[in-house]
């Protein structure tokens, strides 16, 4: 017998992890979640049929989603995590000793139970002292904050199902209030390959770029997600990624990371030209 | 009725491509090609059952095999091009009016038929003045040749079947004769994720970097290939792609690109930890 997972990438385009089991299957108040043991990926798990992390290259997302921000402001103390119930994002800004206070707002707590069974990989850190998860919607519980952080990651799903208000004006407004003077807003930007990625993409850097001054996006090899062509959109009050003096400071804390390093900090911000392109069509059409 | 095309990534990943219609099938004295017209990628080809070429993202692959090259010597008169059969690596050549002579040797005449055929979006230049093509083995080829070339291309296929002496430390030595003072070889490098391609990857670095001054890798997104994060290698007889001053002269040059442009030919270069760390474990070990 086998047993074969497939995603639908687009109507036209599938990819098929061979299974040696299906670990876990349970219906949320917001989505499926079901979790399996694959041969190449190791264990991954998936929201509404769509792969959100496994085992083999979760490390990329993962150093991506955090450390671009904190090598561009070493002094970020205050982070705010938006989902990631997977625990992978506060894994990896739990490394960083500057850091005093984590809070992570995840919609659904049936995720992180899960995660904390059966991929401790990612949810091994959600026990730090500095974290503390709230199991409540994101986009409410940043409506009234202030000034408060200076950092917001939304490690969101797609914009269908729960994480659909993640991706709204009013929210990203709502997170640039929250941000302090320094504050950076990273997030979950879809891809520019397949059409309804790229519409995703686009919509959201487009709302992104209206409301802060520095907005820009980065690319990173993830081949378990739709193409394997995968942004990340990276908007401030003033920070630049690039133009930033303090970037090689990162060096010295002495992380170690298998994707993340200060060249490829420099690197992923270099987009090909139709990635380019559409940013212009978004930018240019307002 | 519904027609699916699909390729093992590994014995335990596939990538399912829905197909409109079988345009070719046939077997050469060397391979088994293919042609399908797809829902998502337009037409394309395939040889044993690989997916070469598609309309959708073949300029992802021709742009990085041969501009990143072109723009670290725009003195580049003399090309040869090993394999390539598709025509899109000469398509791209023929764009630079500085290019004087282009020798094309692929092994394969039915691959350039069928191109010609099917494929008239990358086989549109081989009918150029400079181009030269020749049916023969580009192993055999180059044997001969001693500082005929200021640049090399091996677009091949993988180390398995027609293509696998393009990856001997033989071939490679002959391609260092047959390059002037300031050549480059740019090949086809496989991939570094799924561990096939990662042993080929090794092995093909380790052989290059052991005969040239300057061997370097880039990566770059082609969706349609394993994993979707692919590597050229780039090694010349002292030519640096990055610490070089003539980079930015390309863009005088007003070629209009979809991938590639100057920020890229640098990005392309900042490598992920875990691709330095291969590099680094062929390098030491020898």
């Amino acid at each position: 017998m086998e047993l074969w997972y497939t995603e639908e990438h687009t109507d036209a385009v599938r990819f098929g992890i061979k299974v040696k089991e299906q670990l876990f299957s349970g219906q949320s108040p917001f989505q499926k979640i079901d979790v399996f043991e694959s041969v190449e990926f190791g264990t991954f798990f998936t929201l509404d049929g769509l792969m959100m992390v496994n085992q083999k290259d979760e490390f990329v997302y993962h150093d991506m989603i955090v450390h671009p921000a904190m090598a561009s402001n070493p002094d970020i103390k205050n982070v705010l995590v938006i989902g990631g119930g997977d625990g992978g994002t506060v894994r990896e800004l739990t490394r960083y000793e500057s850091i005093e206070k984590i809070d992570m707002v995840e919609i659904d707590k049936m995720v992180v139970d899960v995660c904390k069974t059966y991929l401790p990989q990612t949810a091994s850190q959600l026990e730090d002292d500095r974290v503390t998860l709230y199991y409540e919607d994101g986009v409410a519980f940043v409506k009234d904050k202030v000034s408060v952080y200076d950092l917001i990651i939304v490690d969101s799903t797609d914009p269908i199902g729960p994480g659909e208000g993640l991706f709204s004006t009013e929210f990203y407004t709502d997170c640039y209030k929250a941000l302090s003077d320094k504050g950076i807003l990273v997030n979950q930007n879809e891809s520019p390959y397949y059409a309804r990625d790229v519409r995703e993409f686009k919509r959201a850097y487009g709302k992104i770029s209206k409301i802060f001054p520095v907005s820009k996006i980065y690319q990173f090899h993830i081949p378990t997600y739709p193409s394997g062509h995968w942004l990340f959109g990276f908007a401030s009050k003033g920070i630049d990624p690039l133009e930033n003096d303090k970037i090689d400071q990162w060096n010295e804390l002495g992380l170690e990371t298998l994707y993340y390093n200060t060249d490829i900090h420099r690197g992923a911000f270099m987009l090909p030209n139709f990635v380019k392109k559409m940013m212009k069509e978004v930018t240019c059409s307002e």
